[in-house]
């Protein structure tokens, strides 16, 4: 479908609820469709928004643009979980229904104050030449769910930068509120994060200044800043836009990356002792926007949306697009992030289906359904490829080639099914210990896989689009591996 | 909210998505929304519909009228499971769309024929002067969830039915198929199941004959038939309205009941040695319309409405009602019928959090929300009262008034909470073994409560609307009892 900006931008009440019902169903039962992720009710899910903790249970909303796959005009739909893992809708909570927020009621985090959440987003205003206006706006939702829209910005954008200034994370330290912001500055067009501070929440936001964390230029734009405290370290994840790729390389469209610091200095805008070249946050092909928190419960954890800005997916033909990730604790080890599965995922197994395996294998029996985890570990010193979602005929798989030996392991979506994002290169390689086992923890949701490896050193996240029949898990050669699989329940 | 009959049959079009999106925010948001049994999506929910087993999935639907809390244009809402506990939104199945079910697409199930499940269930059809025709009506759903609707109805109401005449349950036996209908006689208006027939399915149906199963009459109407095969018995379960209560005891306004037989002669439409005089499925306050089908599994289920025709509720205010029980595995024992909690409720268990009790018990530690399952058994010979729901300044609780002694257990729901239905009292009592200890496993889901009785002799079901912080489990005097207590995760 070609999506006019007027097709985008029509008001939700301009669309009928028979409409609205149709596309419902559409998503729904979409044979692609996620059955433990978060999946858009309907239409287009971007950046997950306002993750936290309150009255409780969990919470995380994403951006939703409810009436096809396009980026038209967005809402945050809500959802909550008591385990980070069973996630129950709860409807459209933050909608475009003033001057700020007019054109869409964008990206943005939450804060847990007492018996009241403030979320603090985006609001998107474009006047009537279609300028861009971003307002940093202000919500309270009390514990039956209403919100209620503070009367004006929190923060207007400076002068110094462009239209390009969103995406705030809120959070509170020692007794003052900080946010950061992705920002583009108008002169140069570079892209920075953006620290701004108040004591009194509701008002009094002032600029602290532009974060320092490297030496290199981070692109042209920073979207989706988080900062979060892991294990005694501060870490940065954003994605940069147009990063050079001699300061760090990837092959998405727009990377999402992270630097570590010792410590984060609110009264300089600084991360202390940073890493400096950033790493890539997940080594597949489809993750972006990610959103981290501290957590009360002492962990921090992330949740990403699985999908990038500028591509189309199959759904799109079926009026919806993208997911969320799982969520995904926090570690930071040997200067690297770690990112592990909660442990609540354990209740996802069905364990009466458990299959265990051992020994030189040519194959893993095949399971009834594309909704799995799969943990195995390949021995070190091997070659080869471990298939997974293969048709009876071997002409699709989506291919783990590995080299236990050397230390390497390629991701091949080019022959599972219908191509994504081709012109972006159908693998992507990691790096890996040399003469190491290899220890892969897999989840398989119907059109994704989550791929932890070694631990969670690296994440490699994508989407894939394959019959729903095709679930032959086969070495191209007998390999010695051993683990377990369990057919995962809904969620 | 008034309802007029032009409000309650506006099409669905004429509703804007706006609308919907802040009747599915209400409904999603509400305290007293349910977290692991199956819910609207907005408004009013009703009969389960279509439950079945199909392409490796679990299917239920629910008569569904989006719009409030009002008996208005309904519709199937579709949910699927790979384990009859974690259920997954599909969407908006059959909608009012044709001459034939132009006021409703109404109660009726499922039959799964290879790769298509073929669904039977009634139209509602009025004339301009408002005078109905009910329609029996075939559809067919494919893996994919497409669904497509024969061109003429399977049947058409014989004269000698009123036009209350519905809700087909459709299965197959010895390569025949058959209904079984909720029928009114056009004369003396009463209450029948009538028995169809034919070998074609999609053709070719024609009438048995009503069905003979008790000496008694059973009201003036019978809703929502099912025919189940259960541990080498024939049970009948249905909803007589207006059945004398000298045959059979019952409180609420129509009762949910069942009878038992040897066996089902579909030649002459008989109940075999019938039970003869129908016993409550259900000794609580909420239970109609179950529907139940004899798996591949080897197993019967029963899936039941939580809610009763011609009553409100309190979430009426917030334009949504209602919900579905839990799956409830069906046995016969002794000559009645046991209903169990499928074993997959057990993957709801939140072990890490599980409290074990046991001795001469005030209380049992309060659960900081009303999502668990309490086990317990009440040691025999002893009389009081467990509170459940209570409130800090015990004005408030949902009391268990037991006697192990004389054997009787009387559920009072008239403190719980804002009041339901009060016209049909606020207790139920429940005869029990004397002497003998009582096992009670009580299901908590925010304003609903099952609670098995001695492994399933009995259920009790009922709606209960407190304040969320009401958690106290008290005895009224120490007490010898043991059991469990586990938090349950959201489905």
């Amino acid at each position: 479908m070609d999506w006019t900006r007027e097709m985008r931008y029509r008001p939700y009440k301009d669309y009928s609820a028979l409409d609205l019902l149709k596309l419902q169903r559409q998503a729904g039962s979409s044979p692609a469709q996620l059955h433990y992720h978060i999946h858009p009710a309907s239409g287009l899910l971007n950046d997950p928004n306002g993750f936290s903790y309150f009255n409780h249970e969990w919470h995380v909303s994403y951006q939703n643009f409810p009436f096809g796959a396009a980026h038209g005009l967005k809402s945050w739909m809500h959802m909550s979980s008591n385990d980070l893992v069973h996630w129950q809708e709860r409807g459209m909570v933050l909608t475009p229904d003033n001057q700020y927020d007019s054109h869409g009621a964008y990206s943005g985090s939450a804060l847990a104050q007492g018996d009241r959440l403030f979320l603090m987003y985006t609001g998107n205003h474009r006047d009537k030449d279609w300028v861009r206006t971003p307002y940093q706006l202000g919500a309270w939702m009390d514990k039956d769910g209403h919100v209620e829209k503070l009367a004006k910005p929190l923060i207007e954008k400076p002068a110094k930068f462009s239209e390009h200034f969103r995406d705030p994370q809120i959070m509170e330290k020692d007794g003052h509120y900080y946010a950061i912001l992705g920002a583009q500055t108008a002169e140069g067009e570079a892209g920075h994060i953006d620290l701004w501070t108040s004591d009194q929440l509701e008002s009094g936001w002032h600029e602290v200044g532009l974060v320092q964390m490297s030496q290199y230029q981070m692109g042209y734009m920073i979207e989706c800043p988080n900062l979060v405290f892991v294990d005694g370290y501060a870490v940065m994840i954003f994605c940069p836009q147009g990063l050079n790729k001699q300061v760090s390389s990837y092959q998405n469209v727009y990377p999402n990356m992270y630097l570590i610091g010792d410590g984060f200095n609110f009264d300089h805008a600084e991360l202390v002792n940073s890493s400096d070249k950033p790493l890539n946050l997940d080594c597949g092909f489809d993750v972006y926007a990610s959103q981290a928190f501290n957590a009360p419960d002492g962990h921090a954890y992330a949740i990403s949306w699985v999908g990038l800005p500028d591509t189309t997916y199959p759904t799109d033909d079926e009026n919806w697009a993208n997911c969320l990730s799982q969520v995904k604790e926090l570690h930071v080890k040997d200067g690297k992030l770690y990112q592990q599965p909660v442990s609540a995922m354990r209740t996802l197994r069905v364990d009466a289906k458990r299959y265990d395996f051992a020994g030189t294998l040519p194959m893993i029996p095949e399971p009834d359904t594309q909704q799995y985890e799969l943990s195995i570990t390949i021995a070190k010193d091997q070659e080869g490829s471990l298939n997974l979602l293969g048709s009876q005929d071997n002409h699709h798989a989506l291919k783990l080639n590995f080299d236990t030996k050397k230390g390497q392991l390629t991701i091949d979506r080019g022959q599972v099914g219908q191509p994504v994002a081709t012109d972006h290169g159908t693998t992507r390689t990691i790096d890996l210990t040399a003469s190491h086992d290899l220890e892969l923890q897999i989840f398989i949701d119907h059109s994704l896989a989550e791929i932890f490896i070694n631990g969670g050193a690296q994440v490699a996240t994508l989407r894939y689009f394959a019959d729903q029949n095709n679930n032959r898990i086969y070495f191209n050669q007998p390999t010695k591996a051993q683990g377990s699989l369990w057919p995962l329940s809904n969620m």
